[in-house]
Protein backbone atom coordinates (compact mmCIF):
# COMPACT_ATOMS: atom_id res chain seq x y z
CA UNK A 1 0.00 0.00 0.00
CA UNK A 2 1.76 3.44 -1.29
CA UNK A 3 0.95 6.62 -0.46
CA UNK A 4 1.95 9.76 -2.07
CA UNK A 5 2.20 13.14 0.06
CA UNK A 6 0.21 16.16 -2.20
CA UNK A 7 0.80 18.54 0.47
CA UNK A 8 2.32 19.74 3.89
CA UNK A 9 1.71 22.19 6.41
CA UNK A 10 3.55 22.97 9.85
CA UNK A 11 0.82 23.30 12.33
CA UNK A 12 1.12 24.30 15.70
CA UNK A 13 4.66 22.89 15.84
CA UNK A 14 3.69 19.57 14.01
CA UNK A 15 2.28 19.66 10.56
CA UNK A 16 -0.73 19.14 8.75
CA UNK A 17 -0.49 16.36 5.42
CA UNK A 18 -2.55 15.79 2.60
CA UNK A 19 -2.12 12.47 0.69
CA UNK A 20 -3.27 10.66 -1.78
CA UNK A 21 -3.90 6.72 -2.45
CA UNK A 22 -5.54 3.86 -4.57
CA UNK A 23 -7.91 2.37 -2.23
CA UNK A 24 -8.74 -1.25 -2.75
CA UNK A 25 -11.93 -1.62 -0.90
CA UNK A 26 -13.20 1.43 -2.40
CA UNK A 27 -11.31 0.70 -5.83
CA UNK A 28 -10.58 4.29 -6.72
CA UNK A 29 -8.02 7.00 -5.70
CA UNK A 30 -8.56 8.81 -2.38
CA UNK A 31 -7.23 11.65 -0.34
CA UNK A 32 -7.17 11.86 3.28
CA UNK A 33 -5.58 14.11 5.72
CA UNK A 34 -3.26 14.06 8.85
CA UNK A 35 -2.10 15.85 11.62
CA UNK A 36 1.24 14.93 13.17
CA UNK A 37 1.65 16.83 16.68
CA UNK A 38 5.47 17.57 17.64
CA UNK A 39 5.82 14.38 19.64
CA UNK A 40 5.13 12.23 16.69
CA UNK A 41 8.79 13.46 15.70
CA UNK A 42 9.72 11.46 18.92
CA UNK A 43 7.41 8.48 19.69
CA UNK A 44 4.15 6.51 18.83
CA UNK A 45 0.94 8.66 19.49
CA UNK A 46 -2.72 7.52 19.38
CA UNK A 47 -4.95 8.43 16.75
CA UNK A 48 -8.33 10.42 16.73
CA UNK A 49 -10.25 9.30 13.34
CA UNK A 50 -12.52 11.94 12.12
CA UNK A 51 -14.96 11.32 10.09
CA UNK A 52 -16.93 14.76 8.44
CA UNK A 53 -21.04 15.15 7.33
CA UNK A 54 -22.29 15.56 4.21
CA UNK A 55 -20.67 17.55 1.37
CA UNK A 56 -17.22 17.74 3.00
CA UNK A 57 -14.33 16.36 2.17
CA UNK A 58 -10.83 15.77 4.45
CA UNK A 59 -10.07 19.39 4.48
CA UNK A 60 -13.40 21.00 6.60
CA UNK A 61 -12.24 19.95 9.86
CA UNK A 62 -9.07 20.59 9.58
CA UNK A 63 -9.37 23.85 8.32
CA UNK A 64 -12.35 25.21 10.33
CA UNK A 65 -12.54 23.19 13.35
CA UNK A 66 -9.11 24.61 15.59
CA UNK A 67 -8.29 21.27 16.87
CA UNK A 68 -4.65 21.25 16.40
CA UNK A 69 -3.76 23.38 18.93
CA UNK A 70 -5.05 20.45 21.48
CA UNK A 71 -4.00 17.92 19.51
CA UNK A 72 -0.62 19.02 19.66
CA UNK A 73 -0.71 19.98 23.56
CA UNK A 74 -2.18 16.29 24.33
CA UNK A 75 -0.08 14.20 21.57
CA UNK A 76 -2.59 12.70 19.73
CA UNK A 77 -2.41 12.78 15.30
CA UNK A 78 -5.79 13.03 14.05
CA UNK A 79 -6.85 11.31 10.08
CA UNK A 80 -9.62 12.88 8.56
CA UNK A 81 -10.60 10.70 5.77
CA UNK A 82 -12.66 11.98 2.68
CA UNK A 83 -16.33 11.21 2.83
CA UNK A 84 -17.19 9.00 0.50
CA UNK A 85 -15.73 6.85 -2.76
CA UNK A 86 -14.28 9.91 -5.71
CA UNK A 87 -13.92 10.28 -9.02
CA UNK A 88 -15.30 10.34 -13.02
CA UNK A 89 -16.08 6.64 -12.27
CA UNK A 90 -17.98 6.51 -9.36
CA UNK A 91 -21.37 6.36 -9.40
CA UNK A 92 -23.60 10.00 -8.20
CA UNK A 93 -26.88 10.78 -7.63
CA UNK A 94 -28.39 11.56 -11.19
CA UNK A 95 -29.60 14.40 -9.47
CA UNK A 96 -26.32 15.64 -8.10
CA UNK A 97 -28.23 15.79 -4.46
CA UNK A 98 -25.87 17.00 -1.60
CA UNK A 99 -27.30 13.88 0.55
CA UNK A 100 -26.63 11.09 -1.63
CA UNK A 101 -23.63 9.65 -4.37
CA UNK A 102 -20.34 11.49 -4.01
CA UNK A 103 -19.66 13.60 -0.56
CA UNK A 104 -22.42 11.35 1.00
CA UNK A 105 -21.20 7.71 1.66
CA UNK A 106 -22.61 7.31 4.93
CA UNK A 107 -19.93 4.86 6.15
CA UNK A 108 -21.57 2.03 5.06
CA UNK A 109 -20.74 -0.84 2.98
CA UNK A 110 -23.49 -0.74 0.15
CA UNK A 111 -24.44 -3.85 -1.58
CA UNK A 112 -27.25 -2.19 -4.11
CA UNK A 113 -26.31 -1.05 -7.90
CA UNK A 114 -24.75 1.09 -8.86
CA UNK A 115 -23.37 1.95 -5.80
CA UNK A 116 -21.85 -1.59 -4.59
CA UNK A 117 -18.32 -1.44 -6.79
CA UNK A 118 -17.24 1.94 -5.12
CA UNK A 119 -19.62 2.97 -1.38
CA UNK A 120 -17.98 0.48 1.00
CA UNK A 121 -17.12 3.36 3.09
CA UNK A 122 -17.51 1.64 6.31
CA UNK A 123 -14.50 -1.43 5.33
CA UNK A 124 -12.41 1.51 4.35
CA UNK A 125 -12.47 3.20 7.58
CA UNK A 126 -12.67 0.34 10.11
CA UNK A 127 -10.17 -1.42 8.15
CA UNK A 128 -8.03 -0.30 5.35
CA UNK A 129 -7.30 3.20 6.59
CA UNK A 130 -6.29 2.24 9.85
CA UNK A 131 -3.88 0.03 8.43
CA UNK A 132 -2.62 2.64 6.13
CA UNK A 133 -1.90 4.95 8.74
CA UNK A 134 -0.31 2.47 11.17
CA UNK A 135 1.89 1.54 8.34
CA UNK A 136 2.94 4.84 7.47
CA UNK A 137 2.84 7.31 10.05
CA UNK A 138 4.64 6.88 13.80
CA UNK A 139 1.51 5.69 15.47
CA UNK A 140 0.24 2.98 17.75
CA UNK A 141 -2.99 1.20 17.76
CA UNK A 142 -4.55 3.49 19.98
CA UNK A 143 -7.48 4.82 18.16
CA UNK A 144 -10.65 7.08 19.19
CA UNK A 145 -13.33 8.09 16.67
CA UNK A 146 -15.16 11.21 16.26
CA UNK A 147 -17.62 12.90 13.77
CA UNK A 148 -20.23 15.47 12.74
CA UNK A 149 -23.72 14.64 11.66
CA UNK A 150 -23.18 11.76 8.62
CA UNK A 151 -19.71 11.31 10.23
CA UNK A 152 -21.37 11.46 14.05
CA UNK A 153 -23.28 8.33 12.40
CA UNK A 154 -20.54 7.12 11.27
CA UNK A 155 -18.09 7.02 14.26
CA UNK A 156 -21.05 5.48 16.81
CA UNK A 157 -21.73 3.31 14.50
CA UNK A 158 -18.28 2.51 13.30
CA UNK A 159 -17.24 2.66 16.88
CA UNK A 160 -19.93 0.39 18.43
CA UNK A 161 -19.78 -2.28 16.08
CA UNK A 162 -16.01 -2.47 16.91
CA UNK A 163 -15.06 -1.97 20.63
CA UNK A 164 -12.30 -3.81 20.49
CA UNK A 165 -10.41 -1.55 18.39
CA UNK A 166 -11.42 1.87 19.88
CA UNK A 167 -10.63 3.64 23.22
CA UNK A 168 -13.32 5.96 22.84
CA UNK A 169 -16.31 7.71 20.47
CA UNK A 170 -17.46 11.32 20.56
CA UNK A 171 -19.97 12.86 18.29
CA UNK A 172 -20.93 16.26 16.89
CA UNK A 173 -24.84 16.54 16.10
CA UNK A 174 -24.71 13.31 15.06
CA UNK A 175 -27.56 11.53 12.95
CA UNK A 176 -28.06 9.10 15.81
CA UNK A 177 -31.49 7.22 13.99
CA UNK A 178 -30.64 7.42 10.44
CA UNK A 179 -33.18 4.85 9.87
CA UNK A 180 -35.98 6.97 11.12
CA UNK A 181 -35.29 10.23 9.18
CA UNK A 182 -35.54 11.64 5.64
CA UNK A 183 -31.22 12.15 5.41
CA UNK A 184 -30.72 8.12 6.48
CA UNK A 185 -33.83 6.41 4.64
CA UNK A 186 -32.85 7.74 1.30
CA UNK A 187 -29.38 6.92 1.42
CA UNK A 188 -29.67 2.94 3.39
CA UNK A 189 -33.03 2.70 0.66
CA UNK A 190 -29.98 3.07 -2.43
CA UNK A 191 -26.98 1.86 -0.85
CA UNK A 192 -28.56 -1.60 1.38
CA UNK A 193 -31.97 -1.95 -0.33
CA UNK A 194 -35.67 -1.72 0.70
CA UNK A 195 -34.57 -5.04 3.30
CA UNK A 196 -35.33 -2.50 6.52
CA UNK A 197 -33.43 -5.57 8.52
CA UNK A 198 -29.86 -5.12 6.71
CA UNK A 199 -30.76 -1.41 7.87
CA UNK A 200 -30.42 -1.70 11.52
CA UNK A 201 -26.52 -2.67 11.74
CA UNK A 202 -25.93 0.69 10.99
CA UNK A 203 -28.53 2.54 13.18
CA UNK A 204 -26.63 4.23 16.17
CA UNK A 205 -30.00 3.56 17.92
CA UNK A 206 -30.51 0.00 17.61
CA UNK A 207 -26.73 -1.09 18.10
CA UNK A 208 -26.66 0.86 21.49
CA UNK A 209 -29.51 -0.75 22.46
CA UNK A 210 -28.07 -4.34 22.35
CA UNK A 211 -24.19 -2.79 22.72
CA UNK A 212 -22.23 -5.40 24.75
CA UNK A 213 -19.23 -3.02 25.75
CA UNK A 214 -19.31 -0.01 27.78
CA UNK A 215 -17.25 2.17 25.19
CA UNK A 216 -17.12 5.77 26.69
CA UNK A 217 -19.63 7.69 24.60
CA UNK A 218 -19.61 11.89 24.08
CA UNK A 219 -21.94 13.69 22.34
CA UNK A 220 -22.68 17.28 22.13
CA UNK A 221 -26.01 18.45 20.22
CA UNK A 222 -26.73 22.58 19.23
CA UNK A 223 -30.12 23.29 20.67
CA UNK A 224 -31.06 25.67 17.64
CA UNK A 225 -29.73 23.44 14.54
CA UNK A 226 -31.85 23.49 11.88
CA UNK A 227 -32.01 19.38 11.59
CA UNK A 228 -32.64 18.76 15.11
CA UNK A 229 -35.94 17.62 14.96
CA UNK A 230 -36.59 16.16 11.48
CA UNK A 231 -32.76 14.75 11.48
CA UNK A 232 -30.92 14.13 14.24
CA UNK A 233 -33.37 13.08 17.08
CA UNK A 234 -30.75 13.00 20.36
CA UNK A 235 -33.62 12.05 22.80
CA UNK A 236 -33.80 8.53 20.50
CA UNK A 237 -30.27 8.19 21.48
CA UNK A 238 -30.84 8.93 24.93
CA UNK A 239 -33.23 6.60 25.28
CA UNK A 240 -31.80 3.49 23.54
CA UNK A 241 -28.95 4.16 25.77
CA UNK A 242 -31.74 3.75 28.69
CA UNK A 243 -32.85 0.52 27.22
CA UNK A 244 -29.55 -0.95 27.97
CA UNK A 245 -27.62 1.11 30.53
CA UNK A 246 -25.51 2.35 28.40
CA UNK A 247 -22.82 5.24 30.03
CA UNK A 248 -23.96 8.06 27.43
CA UNK A 249 -22.86 11.46 27.76
CA UNK A 250 -25.09 13.82 25.95
CA UNK A 251 -24.78 17.70 26.24
CA UNK A 252 -27.39 19.81 24.49
CA UNK A 253 -25.29 22.99 24.07
CA UNK A 254 -27.61 25.77 24.10
CA UNK A 255 -27.87 28.44 21.01
CA UNK A 256 -25.05 26.39 19.35
CA UNK A 257 -26.28 25.59 15.60
CA UNK A 258 -24.83 22.72 13.05
CA UNK A 259 -22.11 24.43 11.76
CA UNK A 260 -18.38 24.30 12.32
CA UNK A 261 -18.36 27.54 14.78
CA UNK A 262 -20.24 24.69 17.16
CA UNK A 263 -17.51 22.15 16.29
CA UNK A 264 -14.82 24.79 17.46
CA UNK A 265 -16.75 26.24 20.39
CA UNK A 266 -16.37 22.25 21.78
CA UNK A 267 -13.63 20.34 20.02
CA UNK A 268 -11.54 21.08 22.97
CA UNK A 269 -13.79 18.78 25.16
CA UNK A 270 -13.82 16.40 22.63
CA UNK A 271 -10.24 16.08 22.47
CA UNK A 272 -9.42 15.90 26.31
CA UNK A 273 -12.14 13.37 26.63
CA UNK A 274 -10.73 11.03 24.48
CA UNK A 275 -7.30 11.90 25.76
CA UNK A 276 -8.58 10.07 28.94
CA UNK A 277 -9.13 7.46 26.96
CA UNK A 278 -6.03 6.71 24.76
CA UNK A 279 -3.00 5.23 25.83
CA UNK B 1 -26.40 53.61 7.74
CA UNK B 2 -28.48 50.63 8.03
CA UNK B 3 -27.04 47.06 8.07
CA UNK B 4 -28.44 43.81 7.36
CA UNK B 5 -28.01 40.78 9.12
CA UNK B 6 -27.30 38.04 6.59
CA UNK B 7 -26.23 35.24 9.55
CA UNK B 8 -25.77 34.13 12.94
CA UNK B 9 -24.02 31.34 14.44
CA UNK B 10 -22.83 31.07 18.11
CA UNK B 11 -19.52 30.71 18.75
CA UNK B 12 -17.55 30.18 21.70
CA UNK B 13 -20.47 31.84 24.11
CA UNK B 14 -20.55 34.75 21.83
CA UNK B 15 -22.01 34.92 18.53
CA UNK B 16 -20.33 35.59 14.81
CA UNK B 17 -22.46 37.35 12.78
CA UNK B 18 -22.43 38.74 8.97
CA UNK B 19 -23.97 41.48 7.84
CA UNK B 20 -24.62 43.49 4.56
CA UNK B 21 -24.52 46.87 3.52
CA UNK B 22 -24.48 49.83 1.23
CA UNK B 23 -21.00 51.28 1.11
CA UNK B 24 -20.94 55.57 0.46
CA UNK B 25 -16.93 55.12 0.09
CA UNK B 26 -16.81 52.25 -2.20
CA UNK B 27 -20.54 52.70 -4.17
CA UNK B 28 -21.54 49.37 -3.74
CA UNK B 29 -23.17 46.71 -1.30
CA UNK B 30 -20.62 45.41 0.36
CA UNK B 31 -20.50 42.46 3.34
CA UNK B 32 -18.39 42.38 6.93
CA UNK B 33 -18.12 39.33 9.30
CA UNK B 34 -18.10 40.19 13.16
CA UNK B 35 -17.37 38.39 16.23
CA UNK B 36 -19.14 39.72 19.46
CA UNK B 37 -17.28 38.29 22.69
CA UNK B 38 -19.58 37.14 25.20
CA UNK B 39 -18.26 40.20 27.37
CA UNK B 40 -20.45 42.72 24.75
CA UNK B 41 -23.96 41.15 26.05
CA UNK B 42 -22.89 43.41 28.88
CA UNK B 43 -20.57 45.95 28.04
CA UNK B 44 -18.79 47.81 25.80
CA UNK B 45 -15.57 46.21 24.32
CA UNK B 46 -12.70 47.26 22.09
CA UNK B 47 -12.12 45.83 18.35
CA UNK B 48 -9.48 44.04 16.72
CA UNK B 49 -10.28 45.14 12.82
CA UNK B 50 -8.45 42.30 10.23
CA UNK B 51 -7.67 42.63 6.78
CA UNK B 52 -7.58 39.51 4.89
CA UNK B 53 -5.30 38.72 1.74
CA UNK B 54 -5.68 38.43 -1.51
CA UNK B 55 -8.64 36.28 -3.00
CA UNK B 56 -10.53 36.10 0.62
CA UNK B 57 -13.46 37.58 1.66
CA UNK B 58 -15.31 38.46 5.09
CA UNK B 59 -15.25 34.54 5.95
CA UNK B 60 -11.80 33.33 5.29
CA UNK B 61 -10.69 34.35 9.34
CA UNK B 62 -13.74 33.49 11.18
CA UNK B 63 -13.41 30.34 9.61
CA UNK B 64 -10.31 29.24 9.21
CA UNK B 65 -7.73 30.99 12.00
CA UNK B 66 -9.62 29.90 15.85
CA UNK B 67 -9.43 33.54 16.36
CA UNK B 68 -13.09 33.42 18.68
CA UNK B 69 -11.70 31.60 21.21
CA UNK B 70 -9.33 33.90 22.32
CA UNK B 71 -11.51 36.84 21.48
CA UNK B 72 -14.14 35.70 23.90
CA UNK B 73 -11.34 34.90 26.71
CA UNK B 74 -10.26 38.63 26.49
CA UNK B 75 -13.34 40.49 25.39
CA UNK B 76 -12.71 41.75 22.01
CA UNK B 77 -14.82 41.98 19.24
CA UNK B 78 -13.19 40.70 15.46
CA UNK B 79 -14.39 42.80 12.32
CA UNK B 80 -13.76 41.68 8.91
CA UNK B 81 -14.35 43.00 5.91
CA UNK B 82 -13.91 42.05 2.54
CA UNK B 83 -11.30 42.91 0.34
CA UNK B 84 -12.54 45.07 -2.09
CA UNK B 85 -15.62 45.97 -3.73
CA UNK B 86 -17.84 43.84 -4.89
CA UNK B 87 -20.57 43.37 -7.62
CA UNK B 88 -20.92 42.95 -11.30
CA UNK B 89 -20.90 46.86 -11.92
CA UNK B 90 -17.46 46.72 -10.40
CA UNK B 91 -14.30 46.85 -12.73
CA UNK B 92 -12.11 44.12 -12.48
CA UNK B 93 -8.75 42.87 -13.96
CA UNK B 94 -9.33 41.83 -17.83
CA UNK B 95 -7.67 38.57 -17.20
CA UNK B 96 -9.75 37.82 -14.00
CA UNK B 97 -5.61 37.43 -12.32
CA UNK B 98 -5.89 36.53 -8.58
CA UNK B 99 -3.73 39.69 -7.92
CA UNK B 100 -5.79 42.63 -9.00
CA UNK B 101 -9.18 43.70 -9.16
CA UNK B 102 -12.30 41.71 -7.42
CA UNK B 103 -10.33 40.24 -4.00
CA UNK B 104 -6.89 42.48 -4.56
CA UNK B 105 -8.51 46.04 -3.22
CA UNK B 106 -4.69 46.60 -1.87
CA UNK B 107 -6.52 49.20 0.71
CA UNK B 108 -5.59 52.30 -1.10
CA UNK B 109 -7.79 54.71 -2.77
CA UNK B 110 -7.30 54.42 -6.35
CA UNK B 111 -6.93 57.29 -8.44
CA UNK B 112 -7.04 55.73 -11.93
CA UNK B 113 -9.18 54.65 -14.42
CA UNK B 114 -11.25 52.11 -14.34
CA UNK B 115 -10.72 51.97 -10.55
CA UNK B 116 -11.25 55.05 -8.62
CA UNK B 117 -15.63 54.77 -9.03
CA UNK B 118 -15.13 51.64 -6.45
CA UNK B 119 -11.78 50.91 -5.11
CA UNK B 120 -10.95 53.19 -2.17
CA UNK B 121 -11.05 50.73 0.65
CA UNK B 122 -8.62 53.08 3.13
CA UNK B 123 -11.19 55.30 3.30
CA UNK B 124 -13.99 52.56 3.79
CA UNK B 125 -11.50 50.99 6.00
CA UNK B 126 -10.02 53.58 8.09
CA UNK B 127 -13.54 55.87 8.98
CA UNK B 128 -16.43 54.52 7.00
CA UNK B 129 -16.64 50.57 8.71
CA UNK B 130 -15.64 51.89 12.17
CA UNK B 131 -18.25 54.97 12.07
CA UNK B 132 -20.50 52.04 11.08
CA UNK B 133 -19.46 49.56 13.48
CA UNK B 134 -19.55 51.74 16.55
CA UNK B 135 -22.62 53.36 15.34
CA UNK B 136 -24.56 49.31 15.61
CA UNK B 137 -22.56 47.42 17.96
CA UNK B 138 -21.66 47.19 21.77
CA UNK B 139 -18.28 48.50 21.52
CA UNK B 140 -15.91 51.48 22.70
CA UNK B 141 -13.47 53.85 20.28
CA UNK B 142 -10.37 51.32 21.63
CA UNK B 143 -9.49 49.66 17.77
CA UNK B 144 -6.11 47.64 17.30
CA UNK B 145 -5.73 46.58 13.27
CA UNK B 146 -4.12 43.29 12.07
CA UNK B 147 -3.98 41.35 8.86
CA UNK B 148 -2.33 38.68 6.65
CA UNK B 149 -0.40 39.36 3.59
CA UNK B 150 -1.85 42.23 1.55
CA UNK B 151 -4.37 42.83 4.45
CA UNK B 152 -0.91 42.71 6.66
CA UNK B 153 0.38 45.78 4.41
CA UNK B 154 -3.28 47.24 4.92
CA UNK B 155 -2.31 46.97 8.88
CA UNK B 156 0.51 48.28 9.06
CA UNK B 157 0.01 50.99 6.84
CA UNK B 158 -3.37 51.75 8.15
CA UNK B 159 -2.02 51.76 11.17
CA UNK B 160 0.98 53.65 11.24
CA UNK B 161 -0.77 56.82 9.44
CA UNK B 162 -3.27 56.27 12.02
CA UNK B 163 -1.71 56.04 14.85
CA UNK B 164 -4.52 58.28 17.23
CA UNK B 165 -7.22 56.07 15.51
CA UNK B 166 -5.42 52.75 16.85
CA UNK B 167 -3.90 51.03 20.05
CA UNK B 168 -1.25 48.69 18.09
CA UNK B 169 -0.72 46.92 14.43
CA UNK B 170 -0.26 43.26 14.00
CA UNK B 171 0.27 41.45 11.09
CA UNK B 172 1.11 37.68 9.46
CA UNK B 173 3.27 37.52 6.45
CA UNK B 174 2.58 41.22 5.94
CA UNK B 175 3.92 42.46 2.23
CA UNK B 176 5.76 45.07 3.85
CA UNK B 177 7.31 47.18 0.91
CA UNK B 178 4.69 46.75 -2.14
CA UNK B 179 6.77 49.84 -4.13
CA UNK B 180 9.46 47.00 -4.68
CA UNK B 181 7.76 43.94 -5.39
CA UNK B 182 5.64 42.78 -8.10
CA UNK B 183 2.20 42.17 -6.56
CA UNK B 184 2.47 46.32 -5.42
CA UNK B 185 3.99 47.66 -8.24
CA UNK B 186 1.05 45.38 -10.48
CA UNK B 187 -1.52 46.90 -8.14
CA UNK B 188 0.29 50.72 -7.30
CA UNK B 189 0.39 50.90 -10.95
CA UNK B 190 -3.16 50.48 -12.09
CA UNK B 191 -4.75 51.78 -8.69
CA UNK B 192 -2.22 55.46 -8.29
CA UNK B 193 -1.07 55.80 -11.77
CA UNK B 194 2.68 55.55 -12.95
CA UNK B 195 4.05 58.68 -10.50
CA UNK B 196 5.68 56.26 -7.80
CA UNK B 197 5.42 59.22 -5.32
CA UNK B 198 2.01 58.87 -5.22
CA UNK B 199 3.20 55.17 -4.01
CA UNK B 200 5.24 56.33 -0.97
CA UNK B 201 1.69 56.52 0.93
CA UNK B 202 1.05 53.17 0.96
CA UNK B 203 4.35 51.63 1.44
CA UNK B 204 5.03 50.19 5.64
CA UNK B 205 8.81 50.64 4.92
CA UNK B 206 8.32 53.97 3.16
CA UNK B 207 6.05 55.09 6.67
CA UNK B 208 8.14 53.29 9.50
CA UNK B 209 10.67 55.44 8.23
CA UNK B 210 9.15 58.57 8.70
CA UNK B 211 6.47 57.58 11.64
CA UNK B 212 6.73 60.10 14.68
CA UNK B 213 4.26 57.76 16.88
CA UNK B 214 5.91 54.36 18.43
CA UNK B 215 2.04 52.65 18.10
CA UNK B 216 3.03 49.09 19.15
CA UNK B 217 3.86 46.80 15.93
CA UNK B 218 3.91 42.70 16.09
CA UNK B 219 4.98 40.66 12.97
CA UNK B 220 4.92 37.13 12.26
CA UNK B 221 7.13 35.77 8.83
CA UNK B 222 7.31 32.07 8.39
CA UNK B 223 10.56 30.82 7.15
CA UNK B 224 8.89 28.55 4.43
CA UNK B 225 6.74 30.66 2.94
CA UNK B 226 6.78 30.76 -0.81
CA UNK B 227 6.43 34.24 -1.31
CA UNK B 228 8.71 35.74 1.40
CA UNK B 229 11.92 36.46 -1.20
CA UNK B 230 10.15 38.13 -4.07
CA UNK B 231 6.62 39.67 -2.21
CA UNK B 232 7.14 40.04 1.42
CA UNK B 233 10.81 41.08 2.30
CA UNK B 234 10.50 41.08 5.92
CA UNK B 235 14.14 42.57 6.42
CA UNK B 236 12.94 45.65 4.55
CA UNK B 237 10.78 46.36 7.29
CA UNK B 238 13.16 45.41 9.89
CA UNK B 239 16.29 47.92 8.03
CA UNK B 240 12.53 50.80 7.97
CA UNK B 241 12.52 50.17 11.81
CA UNK B 242 16.08 50.86 12.35
CA UNK B 243 16.26 54.10 10.56
CA UNK B 244 13.77 55.33 12.58
CA UNK B 245 14.80 54.02 16.04
CA UNK B 246 10.89 52.07 15.48
CA UNK B 247 9.81 49.29 18.56
CA UNK B 248 9.09 47.29 15.85
CA UNK B 249 8.75 43.01 17.31
CA UNK B 250 9.55 40.96 14.07
CA UNK B 251 9.73 36.80 14.67
CA UNK B 252 10.46 34.79 12.12
CA UNK B 253 8.95 31.37 12.66
CA UNK B 254 10.58 28.14 11.82
CA UNK B 255 9.30 26.30 9.02
CA UNK B 256 5.60 27.79 8.49
CA UNK B 257 4.09 28.72 5.34
CA UNK B 258 1.89 30.74 4.06
CA UNK B 259 -1.24 29.60 4.95
CA UNK B 260 -4.04 29.78 7.40
CA UNK B 261 -2.21 27.06 9.55
CA UNK B 262 0.64 29.93 10.45
CA UNK B 263 -1.93 32.04 11.27
CA UNK B 264 -3.46 29.83 13.02
CA UNK B 265 -0.89 28.36 15.13
CA UNK B 266 0.15 32.08 16.16
CA UNK B 267 -2.88 34.43 16.50
CA UNK B 268 -3.19 33.19 20.02
CA UNK B 269 -0.08 35.69 20.60
CA UNK B 270 -1.89 38.19 18.65
CA UNK B 271 -4.51 38.81 20.41
CA UNK B 272 -2.93 38.39 23.66
CA UNK B 273 -0.46 41.38 22.45
CA UNK B 274 -3.24 43.99 21.36
CA UNK B 275 -5.52 43.40 24.20
CA UNK B 276 -2.71 44.75 26.48
CA UNK B 277 -3.01 47.92 24.42
CA UNK B 278 -6.70 47.91 23.73
CA UNK B 279 -9.36 49.56 26.51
Amino acid sequence: MTIENISSNKSFDGWHKQYQHQSRVLNCQMRFAIYLPPQASEQKVPVLYWLSGLTCTDENFMQKAGAMRIAAELGIAIVAPDTSPRGEEVADDPDASYDLGLGAGFYVNATQEPWREHYQMYDYVVSELPDLIEQHFPVNDSRAIAGHSMGGHGALTIGLRNCERYQSISAFSPIVNPINCPWGQQAFANYLGKNRDDWMQYDACELMKVASCDLPVMVDQGTSDNFVEEQLKPHALVEAAAVNDYPLILRMQEGYDHSYYFIASFIEDHLRFHAKHLK
